[in-house]
């Protein structure tokens, strides 16, 4: 903990750029890394374009403890973060077979085809080690200290957070999930004054849509039991208030 | 309109890097650009150090048509843009007279005292010419083919109203103001909405708070009064709509 341990970020992608998309990554790892101690140092925003990738991983895997990139390892022609990765350390991009294997497993059991587009998401550096993705099975992954993480932010948050016990601050972040029987216009007023009064702890909005209903999950994340209960309990009373006001989609639902 | 016209964006602050202010004028920027037809092609955010400004400015203006910079042009001593700028191009950081005088002139007006803080905000690179802050009186400026401008995006936002006709793509924005009574959190639905709707529109919400009393400004901006129109009418009929059902504060006054 007495050490100084830094951390750039590289944002990938042409529609941060053009403005198609607006990014939400870097305030939540901003966010967790002045939680666990870390000093996020630098972030850059760079096109779809394997030299611009290329020369800005090697600048800031040099200079940082560790180097953060989301973006572009989906399934499209326009991802080519596993390539630009694999150019930067000098090592072939190629199909990892557990992540093939699980791939395959997948879109078989979903009966769906297993195309070469698919199939991209399995690729990356030689030797990198899985990042595991909780929300759609495709993995990001770690090569020295390069963490390559998807550019959907419910996707990325799931990917920090099985990347945070790994980093070397000795701090961990805990979290709870309150499930949320409505959409985020509905709760986002709520919320904003609970994340004001519970400042220590880092709330994420994650809305989720299925069969026709909208819904949300609710992450608090905090260094501490203590600092994370009451803040858990209040957006529990949140929803739990309107549960009794509005429509009476039943009470929330609570996950640890 | 022929040539490739391009730019990049510098993010300063340290607040940024610690998740403390969540940016929100990367996103404008790139909207703006990509609607006056100029590609962003990188964007940085840097710390408040001296060293890392100079560099990151020295390679960015070189590679360029245009650099842009928000952040650091305030009053505390961690403001450090200008003298950054300055070092950069090699010039003297200085006051510069108009703007010391256009200040002096306002804090007297306010019966408040032009304090050394204050003072500094009337400091410019040599040779640079003023951007207009019609929001908050003090300037940005523009050296070569740096523009600097605040970090507070309603003052940002503004500035770069300023700047964009300057710039060499033949295209302009128009845009018209709509007052809406109310804060952000009634018409936000709403207003995304109407958004989605007028896609080649850019809507912007500006809260604002005077005497206990919060409203906001909403701007639409657009290449051509015939798209313009038709979003400045959907976020009047909003507002008003809202005028007859709630509190009736009164019809929106719309000015253009």
């Amino acid at each position: 903990m007495t050490d100084i341990v830094t951390a750039a970020m590289i944002v990938i992608g042409d529609e941060i750029l053009s403005g198609r998309t607006k990014d939400k990554n870097i305030g939540h790892l901003a966010d967790i890394m002045s939680a666990i101690g870390i000093d996020l140092k630098e972030v850059r925003i760079v096109p779809d374009e394997e030299d611009e990738i290329v020369a800005a991983v090697n600048t800031l895997r040099e200079r940082y403890t560790y180097l953060f990139t989301t973006g572009g390892i989906g399934p499209t022609h326009d991802d080519i973060t596993a390539d630009s990765i694999s150019k930067a350390f000098g090592v072939p991009c190629e199909y990892d077979s557990r992540a093939y294997a699980m791939l395959e497993e997948n879109y078989a059991k979903r009966e769906m085809e297993f195309t070469e587009a698919r199939k991209r998401m399995a690729r990356m550096p030689r030797g990198a080690e899985h990042i595991d993705n909780p929300v759609s099975l495709a993995p990001g992954f770690r090569i020295g200290n390069v963490h390559v993480m998807a550019g959907v932010p419910a996707i990325f948050q799931a990917m920090l957070d099985n990347v945070v016990p790994t980093l070397k601050t000795g701090a961990k972040l805990i979290s709870a999930t309150v499930h949320c029987p409505y959409g985020e216009g509905v709760i986002g007023d709520a919320l904003g004054k609970i994340q004001k009064e519970h400042p220590q702890t880092i709330i994420g909005s994650y809305p989720k849509y299925q069969d026709g209903t909208f819904w949300t999950e609710l992450v608090v994340r905090a260094r501490s039991e203590e600092i994370l209960e009451p803040a858990r309990a209040a957006i529990e009373r949140m929803v739990g208030g309107l549960a009794d006001t509005s429509a009476g989609i039943g009470a929330p639902r609570v996950t640890r």
